[in-house]
């Protein structure tokens, strides 16, 4: 799994990170890194988001609002960001509640340029 | 309108602050303040946002990840920032693309509390 390290790097680089996934739009997994004591079904809040994310960039897309960067959202007992690769790709990151969602967009954003290039 | 007051401040106090609405997941308006000059269909923006934002909460409750909190879209023309009030309304700030999320985030956290105690 050629991403391993750059995902692993991204979860145990940000406190509260539980696991994080390179994953197409059409909701298949390109790579993933999980903590196997997450406490969540992150396979399936992943596939759940992605659904959720590709409606998102639909919306932004009628309203003119340019293309997708970033979408996150938090619940009572977790915090998602995802963030574009490219046209095809995202990362999500899972952070327990009371991670740190600063660190975890800075570290989305920074890594989702080199995967784009890794991935091009 | 009684909570104008409340949603001027939030626009006027974050930088690229455009608009705040206080709206029911069943996409009917409470009470909002936008800037005449926001060069985005706001209304129209926050309707279509609705809709994502109850279909998120609907996600969010079959993963059991506790009650949806906060939402956030970033596009390349505009951040959205989407937080819940209650079981019935939630607050919409949008901002442009490059406002103070931080700030954003912080106001809707401070203010959805004293909102929520006029509104129930």
């Amino acid at each position: 799994m050629p991403f391993r390290d750059t995902l692993k790097g991204i979860v145990e680089s940000v406190e509260g990170g539980l696991g994080v996934i390179i994953m197409g739009y059409d909701g298949i997994a390109i790579d993933e890194y999980f903590l196997d004591n997450a406490g969540l079904d992150l396979n399936l809040m992943t596939v759940e988001y992605s659904s959720l994310l590709k409606d998102v960039r639909h919306t932004a897309d009628i309203l003119k609002a340019g293309g997708l960067e970033e979408m996150a959202v938090n619940t009572a007992r977790s915090r998602v960001i995802m963030r574009t690769i490219n046209d095809d790709l995202f990362l999500a990151l899972i952070l327990s509640h009371d991670g740190n969602y600063g660190k975890g967009r800075y570290l989305l954003r920074r890594d989702a340029y080199g995967l784009n290039d890794r991935l091009s």
